[in-house]
Formats: C-alpha cells, sequence, structure tokens
C-alpha cells in the first residue's frame, strides 16, 4: 500500500456551501474526505461583508485546529451568479446584496484563491465525481435538487455545463404544462411549482382543507413532505395521489431532458428525494412514455440503458461539490 | 493576399446527404466552397448495397470530372444510426436495410476513409461553423429542423453533442403537452406532430374541411406549407392562425431547451423555416412568456442576449455539414 507523504496531506482546499439560512464551511483532505465542518448562521441582514468575515473566521478555526495552511477556496452559492465576475447578481433571498463581489472579497480576506459555483453545480459535480456517477462509472448526467425550490445541474463529459450566461441547468423552470401553475419566475407550468418541497407542502394542506381530513395527531397546518411521506407510507391515499403526481410531473420533464442530452444518468436530490420509492414508479412510467430516447435505449440489449436514480450524496453534496470545484482550478 | 498552393488544392473531400427520395453527392475543395455534385435517385427497394455502388460511382466520377484523388467521405443519414459501429439501425423509410453496415461498406468500395454522422447533426454542424453560427461568432447553437419530419441537433464548443446513445437532439419528440396529439414515435404532444411540414399540411387540410372554405385557383387537397404560406400572405385568417400555432408551439419546445442548455443561439431550418415571418413572432413571444434564462439574458445588457433566428444555409446544409464531418476527422 502506497503511503501519503506529510507534504500531500497539507495538501487542504476549503468547501463552503452559502445557503439562506446558514453557511457550512468544510475543510477537506488531499484524497477528498471531509476532515472537519464550521457551521454557522448566515447573518444576511447585516450584509454580505459581515457574512465574508464570518467565512474567513471559520477557515482559520479549521487551520488552528487542524495545523493546516489552505490555498484554495470553493464556494457554492444560490445563483443568479456572474461566474465571471465572481459576483452575485439579484439573488431572491439576499436582499442588499446584489452585485456583491463575492469571491474577490473572500479572497482579499483570506488572501486565498477563490473559485465560484452555483450550489445546483456543485451539487451536480459532486453526484457526477463522488456520488451516483461515480457508482455507475459514467462521465455526463443531469441533476434536479428538490428542496425549498426546484435546482439543476448538468455535467458534461465531468465538467460542469454553464451556457453562456452561466445559466444553463435552470431545470426547476422546465414548464411541464403551459396552462399550469403560475411560477414567481414568471413563467407557467414550471416543475417547481410541483414538485418542490414547498409546493408539495401547499398540496398537501390543500388535500386537507378540500377533504376536511383529520388524521389524529397529525397537525396539518405543519406540514412537510417528510411528514407527508410518513402519512403515505402508511396508506393516506390523498398523499399517496399527491406523490403519484409529483412523479408523473417530474417524469414529464425529466423525458424532455433525455430526449435531448441522451446522457446516461438522470439524479434526483434534496430533501424531497427522501419520499423516492413513493414518486419513483409514476416518474419512471411517464419518462417511458414520453422519451423516444429513453425507450429506444431500453429496447436495445446493446446500449447503456438511461438510468434515473436518487442521489447518493444527500445534503452533503453542496460542501463537497464546492471543494471539488476548487480542487480542479 | 496569400496563394493557395496545388497540393492544398489537392485536398478534397467528398459530402454525401442520404435522403428517402434523393442522395447528393459533393465535391468540396479544401477551403469548403463546393466545387460539384451529383444527385441521384435512392433505389431504397433495390437494397442498400446497390445504393452503396451508386454513390462509389458517383464519387468515381467527380474524381474523373475535377481530376482529383478523394481520400475522405462524410454522410449523413437519417437516423437512429449506431456511430460507433457505423451502422444504420431502423431506419423508419428504409425498409430491408435494416443494421446495413453503411461507413465500412461504402469504405469497401471506394477505398476511402468514410466517417457517418445524422443528417440532423451534420446540418447543425454546418450552421454553426458556416451558417448562423458563424454569422453571430457563437460557439454553440441547437438547431430543429422542419421538413417532413422535425429533426434536432445541438452543437457545444464547436463539437456535435451526440449523447450515450447517439440520440441527443431528438428535438423533434419533445413533448409540448401532455394530452396533446399522439405520435408515431409512441409519445403524445411531440413538437413533429405540430411544426413539422406534414402536420401544417394536415392542420391546412383539416381547416378547410371544417370550414367548408374554398380559395380560388386554389387545391387544398394538395396543400402545402408552401401555398399554404402564400393564402396566409395574402390574409387568410385560417392560415395567419395555423402559423402562429406552429409559432406557439415550437416557441414552448425551444424555451425548454434555452432554460436547460442555455446557449447564445437557436436556428430553425428546414423547409417549414421558409415560413418563419408568419410563424415568428408567436415564437418569439412563447420563448420570452416560458424561458426564465431568456427573460435574464434580455434584461442584462451585459450579458449574449439568446438569438433565435432561422437557418442561413437552406437545402445545402446537409451536404455541407457532411463534408465538415469528413474534414475533422
Amino acid at each position: 500500500m502506497r503511503m501519503k507523504s506529510i507534504s500531500e496531506d497539507k495538501v487542504h482546499v476549503v468547501g463552503i456551501d452559502l445557503g439562506g439560512t446558514s453557511v457550512r464551511v468544510g475543510l477537506f483532505a488531499s484524497d477528498c474526505t471531509l476532515v472537519d465542518t464550521v457551521t454557522f448562521k448566515t447573518r444576511v441582514s447585516d450584509g454580505p461583508k459581515a457574512v465574508v468575515a464570518d467565512m474567513a473566521e471559520s477557515i482559520r478555526t479549521l487551520e488552528r485546529r487542524h495545523n493546516v495552511a489552505v490555498h484554495t477556496i470553493g464556494i457554492g452559492s444560490p445563483g443568479p451568479l456572474d461566474l465571471a465576475a465572481g459576483k452575485l447578481l439579484q439573488l431572491p433571498n439576499f436582499p442588499g446584496w446584489d452585485n456583491f463581489p463575492l469571491r474577490d472579497e473572500l479572497s482579499r480576506s483570506t488572501r486565498c484563491k477563490v473559485v465560484l459555483e452555483s450550489d445546483a453545480n456543485v451539487a451536480a459535480l459532486a453526484e457526477a465525481v463522488m456520488g451516483a456517477g461515480k457508482t455507475y462509472n459514467v462521465d455526463s448526467l443531469v441533476m434536479w435538487t428538490l428542496g425549498t425550490g426546484v435546482g439543476g445541474g448538468i455535467v458534461l463529459d465531468n465538467k460542469v455545463w454553464r451556457g453562456c450566461n452561466d445559466m444553463a441547468g435552470e431545470l426547476g423552470h422546465l414548464s411541464v404544462d403551459a396552462d399550469g401553475l403560475h411560477c414567481s419566475c414568471g413563467g407557467q407550468g414550471c416543475i417547481e411549482r410541483y414538485a418542490s418541497a414547498t409546493a408539495i407542502a401547499q398540496a398537501g394542506r390543500e388535500w386537507f382543507q378540500r377533504n376536511s381530513a383529520k388524521v389524529a395527531g397529525f397537525d396539518w397546518e405543519t406540514i412537510t413532505t417528510a411528514t407527508m411521506a410518513d402519512l403515505a407510507d402508511q396508506g393516506n391515499s390523498g398523499m399517496l395521489g399527491i406523490f403519484a403526481d409529483v412523479g408523473a410531473r417530474l417524469g414529464f420533464a425529466i423525458s424532455q431532458i433525455v430526449n435531448t442530452l441522451d446522457v446516461p444518468l438522470y439524479v434526483v436530490g434534496g430533501g424531497v428525494a427522501n419520499a423516492w420509492h413513493l414518486f419513483a414508479p409514476s416518474l419512471l412510467s411517464t419518462v417511458e412514455k414520453y422519451s423516444y430516447v429513453y425507450r429506444l435505449g431500453k429496447a436495445s440489449n446493446r446500449r447503456p440503458i438511461p438510468m434515473i436514480v436518487p442521489a447518493e450524496l444527500g445534503s452533503g453534496a453542496g460542501l463537497l461539490g464546492a471543494s471539488l470545484i476548487a480542487r480542479a482550478q
């Protein structure tokens, strides 16, 4: 067995997962293992410079704890971003942060090289390199992250596909119904309005209201995807129907992407993916119905069959992906 | 001005455009100009070997006429194809040709290196390198070809994106309505059922039948996209409505791809694109309605605005694209 040299062990990078509620800062060793993390509340209203100071302090803490020097930081942030300029643009949940040059400010505070990337893209990259993409040994995948909203990331030949405006992979705003629900993006029928945790909880509340239903010990006003999944597992037909609809809607969106990109792997992550067993059957049958490419792939035993699977890395994908983009530079 | 050397002028490649009705064989000079073509009827029922013999004979004719030796041939064929094996799979309009090893058979008959690619992909590559992509100076584009069916091709960073099963870019089978018209592919609501020349002519015939309409000197039973466009240009409200619907449906499909890939250019080609002025207004307004990425691109003056334009190369795109893939090898 090859031993690691001390100098290799000193190659540490930091990944940062910037969220609207909390920030996670992770120290990674050269073999991509997570050594330690610091998590703190995002002081959104104190402004971006305060949060950059918190990030820098966390990195110093990690450096002291482990007696290492960090030279490169990767940071995954909600979008929209201007990646070339390293700036946040107008982030919906970060009032007052518009156009903040996060990359350069964090670089100045830490004297490190900083790489900025969208949170959905770093999660997709992490799944590609260390998660489902590694399991199935593929170079390309498309990932949906079903959380408060629905994010998307596209990895082609092991590289994030960013598009000409850094806006590729806005897969939460694929429309599954031209006459469907209106979305805050200005569009209509966006999959985010059907398959996000927010949309699913709303559908759950509406079902209880419509059916004047009561379930012993269950408070439907504070319903979440997780509590709805529990009820569905107990056989509640309303909840089962909602998850079947989530799968059908998401399957329709995925079928469009299978027909377009013909990559071998499609990954569904985010908190909602914990209910995978409840929405996967309708998702898969819908992709089969609407995707010519999926059907041809399945019909031929010479071809790779496109796979649609739940994410493997869970909530750690963002942090790991941020460290990977730092490493790639 | 730099003079071409004689040896450069001798670097000739052949592009072949294999269609269900006719085959076109083009001799191209080193600067990508078309020197000469031979066209012949596709003897589909005589089998693929007869057609390969016709292709080889045409190439010999071109070699003799211009006193050149051809070493490389690119051929654009309808799909589905197995590109790695150089084979046709089950082509709908070529009964009896299943699994024919076109690449190797043509190579044996001509002693040339042969490169096989799908017709929609070579057309997209031609537009990227010599057509709209050159005009707008972009490296990536997505192209729809509206003909008898609807084909698609994706060029990313100047390379055709083929997918893991050589089936990427099946953009005619994007579904624009989960409950829409049934398609011969087995799906439902495919854009091919609304925006192909076949579908448009059918919509035209149905309009005349529904409205028991007669237009002097116009035979609606032999209606085509071209004659319908003439009527629309004369103010026929039925035809104007049909083209507006084509634009809205195609715009919905394009909006999904803008949200997914965020490339700078989307090209609409094929015979139907001659009626661009009749369907472009509803197409563009529909993309604006359904694509978050398109709206953000338009709103910012720092970003490239995604452009949606008609193809520039017309029916020569296939032949030129076939010669380009030969050259790229």
